[in-house]
């Protein structure tokens, strides 16, 4: 087969979809977003199929569309090939794989948000070439794409990488129970949160974790403190990724990463104090380098995947 | 291929070495156990060889040994083909798979003890039949083997299951610089050690762990406060395990689990707090069904599956 190769990706968002044509080496050929129908799952299930379409019909000439991913933010039953996505509008168990295959006549093939994220480091990224790779999502919430020994990991019923429900702390607080010990610590909705409470400046305001890290350098000693326990509860999560897993990298992702290389920095520097030694000497800890693309490169990483296998 | 299937086990410990011829089905027809030499790694290899050559002669008449699996308290680089286990003299870097390969004539796999322990129980222990499943080892020191989608994880320098780092409480002592949080606040090793600071009955004893469960039984507040603590612990390494991994069961095993069936029932218990709820609701903690023959039946395993790959 001489036929240059290009895949789909599709990275679907509670706000928006992401849609993309990729060829086999990597180039992009087309992208567009559009804002995520509100409506019900039949409508957005109807931008996906449009988007794939449209992105099928801007293959370059003699170029074949082989094969069509898509990322999720939710839960993929593999067994049942359904998605559950609170985010999205109706996607209450939809059989999306089969929908959208009946209709685009293509082979689909769908993940997790996570594992596309760290698809798409691994093929376009940071970490590219890597086997063993661990994406931690740290944003409104915490998550984690795991590829170990160049395979995802899904667990036995696809919700691997839940590690926002890591536990960090023995003094169990009530917060802990509803989105898990890690993520009440650490994610940008906590520190927003903690902000809140603890800092006069924000009292009757709104803020998000920016606008704490700002208070941070600006001098503010509570703000300082906010920032300096987040950092501390990312680098035990990193820590234990690292201990568990022993990857090669670790990339760093999502909304409280805006912060970039100096908030990466600090926890490269807190986390060795708490992994395996041998393990913590041999792994990197690295700023996400497709940042929001990280996703589309990943469904369109998964797709070439599955093209690669229908075709041997 | 109709001849039936016979492979040879070896569980290297730093004290004895188990040995054992087994079927293909599982049926145990040959067990010996030597304590290890503590002279060199010339005389503890001799002593291996001369194990696998006795359990070879026991085959019974019409069934070919194919291979030998063999599991060894420390690191097993599989890129070097080498074996360092401190534990055991003389063994730095050894390339003990070339060694036996090259004297006993039959392919050899090498796997640490503690991969072993959970491909054991998932072929004729608790775990039977599962992917999905870590055994969680916790004794003088705390570590874990991993079965994900069926393979064990390696991680990329085969380090993985290091868990005795995991980080589980912020507040960082030196006692964690120096075998990680978990091992340092919940291994047999510290359960025995808080017992020695705290209790005012063992002052000037040697105790372990089990004295310390025992006055917690007998009515000792102190020895009881030190018994939560160790469960709350485990608990949360438990946990973390289910909440990034998503295992179809954990299993419990080594030192600490000759408190049986009620400490797994205090684990249960508390687990369930802190993990994701979705994979907490999934997974089955149990007490290992193999106990101490747990790495010895895995190394068995191991050798089935290298036999099934060779004969293909």
């Amino acid at each position: 087969m001489t036929e240059p190769v290009a895949v789909v990706g599709i990275d679907v968002g509670g706000t928006k979809i992401a849609a993309g044509l990729f060829l086999g080496d990597g180039k992009t050929v087309f992208e567009r977003t559009v804002p995520t129908s509100q409506e019900s799952a039949e409508s957005s299930i109807a931008q996906i199929v449009e988007l794939v379409r449209e992105a099928v019909s801007r293959a370059p000439r003699g170029t074949g569309v082989n094969a069509v991913g898509i990322v999720v933010p939710g839960w993929v039953n593999r067994g049942a090939r359904t998605v559950w996505a609170p985010n999205v509008a109706g996607w209450d168990h939809i059989p999306l794989e089969r929908r959208l295959a009946e209709t685009v006549g293509l082979p689909v093939v769908l993940e997790s948000d996570r594992s596309g994220y760290v698809k798409g480091e691994a093929w376009l990224g940071v970490a590219r070439g890597l086997t063993d790779v661990v994406f931690l999502a740290v944003g409104t919430g915490i998550g984690a794409g795991i590829l170990s020994g160049g395979q995802l990991i899904h667990g036995q019923d696809d919700l691997a990488g839940a590690v926002g429900w890591m536990a960090l702390n023995p003094a169990f607080t009530n917060s802990y129970a509803e989105v898990g010990c890690f993520e009440a610590e650490a994610s940008g909705t906590a520190v927003a949160r903690k902000g809140l409470r603890h800092l006069t400046a924000f009292a009757g305001s709104a803020p998000v974790a920016t606008d704490v890290f700002r208070a941070a350098e600006a001098g503010n000693a509570e703000a300082s403190r906010i920032v300096d326990e987040a950092v501390l509860y990312v680098a035990m999560g990193v820590a234990n990724l690292v201990s568990t897993l022993n990857p090669g990298m670790v990339v760093l992702g999502g909304g409280l990463f805006q912060q970039g290389e100096a908030l990466v920095e600090r926890i490269r520097a807190e986390f060795v104090r708490w992994a395996q030694p041998f393990a913590a000497r041999r792994v990197r800890i690295e700023l996400s380098a497709l940042g929001s693309r990280a996703g589309l490169v990943g469904a369109a990483a998964l797709a070439l995947e599955k093209r690669q296998v229908v075709g041997c």
